[in-house]
């Protein structure tokens, strides 16, 4: 997926980022990092985004963002725990792909059947009720709601009581949380359904 | 998921809505359309949202828009065809997943050992050969994009040259593609990437 030459130049972006970040060093073009690598500035925006960063045009690259996304890739930070709510065919997806830097801790599901079933490497699907006391044994678990949308809210509160701050929402749902709980939304269904309606008007246009 | 009570009154819904489509009205607030459909704002707001539909404070709804999502829930649409390319855990989520109003019309991969591979309900793998024929052979195909980033651009071009103006991509990847081509991204690892990373910088402050 990346090149193996941009995986071997990562270390010495991460050693010239650490060292911006303790200048504080906010912002910093691809001209003044690739010279700092020692690298020409076409080889270093390649190798960035081959790691998903393409930096602000005019602007450059969020150092403190890329200094954790290039150490992420290189595996230095930790493994996050995901905390997922919902074994549907969503639910049962990311607990097979799960990103780099990020592996189910534990999956929950409200459906007495569910409950109990082995998912993968010993994990087994845990009921709601066990949430509070799993999340509380974790550091920084991220929620991960695959709940259909009429449970969303309920399980979100329940996260949040339990002491969860950051939560990726995939129930086409509105999630009401306190001003210090981050949620991100994945819609996919409204990703398609947008894509459909435009593809409608240009038939109709056409 | 979406209660039974609101079901029954998506029906009215999608007649007033057709009305207001024709009477070229674009925008409506929840005020009128409730008054149109005969029931009161707040269940009106309630039963649009368990669609996914919130509209926009002080604005209201995009008729058009509103209207589609109603008749897609009703099943008045037709189903779209999705040509996804990439038969990893995310493709195969997908084809297991299909979101109601799309159905999975074929499955590619670049990878020998993959084509052939029976995946669901008679769907077959097919070599990225195959792509342009398939496609030609649909009305308004939307191309899914769950491929690693190195091979994105690549599937891409070949999407757009066998004639799919709609793309929704999954890959960490930026995508090149003509003016009246549009592209929609859902990159999941980037979600949970900045969830993390503000995880970090609250337990750094904490």
């Amino acid at each position: 997926m990346i090149p193996e030459a941009t995986i071997a130049r990562l270390p010495i972006y991460h050693r010239v980022l650490s060292e911006l970040v303790e200048s504080g060093v906010s912002v910093v073009s691809s001209e003044q990092l690739a010279a700092a690598a020692g690298v020409t500035s076409a080889k270093l925006r390649r190798d960035l985004s081959s790691l998903g960063s393409y930096g602000t045009r005019g602007v450059g690259y969020e150092v403190d963002y890329l200094s954790y996304q290039v150490a992420l890739e290189l595996g230095i930070s930790r493994d996050w725990p995901l905390v997922v709510i919902g074994l549907g065919n969503l639910g049962r997806a990311l607990v097979h792909y799960g990103p780099r830097g990020f592996r189910v801790a534990a999956v929950f599901d409200a459906d007495p059947a569910k409950i109990g079933q082995s998912v993968q490497d010993g994990l087994e699907v845990l009921g709601l009720d066990q949430l509070p006391e799993v999340v509380r044994g974790l550091t920084s678990a991220i929620g991960v709601i695959a709940t259909p949308a009429s449970a969303a809210q309920e399980v979100c509160d329940l996260l949040v009581n339990s002491g969860v701050r950051s939560i990726l929402n995939f129930a086409p749902a509105l999630l009401a949380v306190p001003t210090d709980v981050e949620v991100r939304k994945v819609d996919l269904a409204s990703e398609l359904q947008i894509l459909a309606f435009h593809e409608q008007q240009r038939r109709e246009t056409a």
